[in-house]
């Protein structure tokens, strides 16, 4: 039993340091001896608990997307906007799972991505809510759902994956709380006006006023 | 004339084949003597030619800086969905541009971005040009003008910044040209949505059959 929870606990240490040198430099850079160091861990305990670099990135990214699972789970009623901010600001304070991604990005040598399967599943329960929202009539159905998926991402993710072109634009630093207050008005703006149906005559005066709120 | 003649086709050999390093390893993982081989050039020509590694950088920068001024300043009149829909057209098609960037996003340590001048200049024209949209009454001024260019970088760069997302929520390679065709589409139903001024009397019926086109 004392074995089992040391061996869960230096496991617990290895996946927050490995967190923090994926994200700095990305599965390629990263050194094991690096993780170990930084989790006060010996180097030869990675291998034990996940056999290889790979094991251990996997890991890392399965229990990022447990995380955000859970958070899709225990916001099943959100429309489409309520989504878009909630995703926003998880994402935003967590760059370091977005900068994973990024590198994955950039890593074109790789060919297979690391929990494929979980990740694929997490993004279709989401294209299947988009779907049912579409087809209750709260989510305009003339976008296809995994293209409104996609618009979702690429919105909430934009300050983190580009933060120099934030700064440039806006003036101010996507992790300054007055930026993301902002960014999340905006957000909340902009869907409200995705989502409707297009067809101004049905929703008329309710989104006319959800609308004219000003973004500043 | 001839030694400026070849000095200048040895600089844009070296740039060419600096923009495939820096995008393929980034500014800190790009190595001159890679770049000079690959050029076909004597590696003490880079610093003949641009004095450091930085200077080489900040000159390939500038150069797809300029090509991009050439394309707003030929699309002076384009609205903002046009100007979404050509600003991904052209992102996609130099995906090799954005790489950089995105190099830069998670290169932490370097506090001073290359053409930084350059950069706000060009961000700042296509705000001064939502501002002109917005004063003339094409574009919605519920947003301010910068949020709004932040929201078209974010959904114009959204598939080469995320490949690997694109391909697990669509099924489709962002460079297929069929998913391409996709997000154009996509792109342009969202961005008469974003740009109505969210007041459906005034706009009605135009808006409605815009928008009614079902995008798959």
């Amino acid at each position: 039993m004392g074995n089992d929870r040391d061996l869960n606990r230096t496991r617990r240490q290895l996946m927050k340091a490995a967190l923090t040198e994926f994200a700095a430099k990305g599965f390629a850079g990263a050194r094991t001896d690096a993780i170990a160091r930084r989790a006060g861990v010996d180097e030869r305990m990675i291998y034990y608990c996940f056999e290889t670099k790979e094991g251990l990135y996997r890991e890392v990214l399965r229990s990022k997307l447990a995380e955000e699972a859970h958070i899709v789970d225990s916001n099943e009623g959100d429309d489409f906007a309520t989504a878009l901010v909630k995703g926003y600001e998880s994402c935003s304070s967590d760059p370091q799972h977005v900068r994973m991604w990024l590198w994955e990005a950039l890593d074109t040598g790789r060919r297979k991505i690391a929990a494929e399967e979980e990740r694929r599943a997490l993004l279709e329960r989401e294209k299947a809510r988009i779907r049912r929202a579409q087809l209750s009539g709260h989510l305009t159905a003339d976008i296809d759902e995994d293209l409104l998926l996609l618009v979702r991402i690429g919105l909430l993710v934009a300050p983190t994956t580009l933060p120099q072109v934030t700064r440039l634009v806006t003036g101010m630093d996507p992790e300054d709380p007055k930026f993301r207050r902002r960014w999340s008005k905006c957000l909340r703006a902009i869907a409200a006006r995705i989502a409707a149906d297009g067809s101004p005559t049905r929703h008329g005066q309710r989104k006319a006023s959800e609308l004219h709120e000003h973004v500043q």
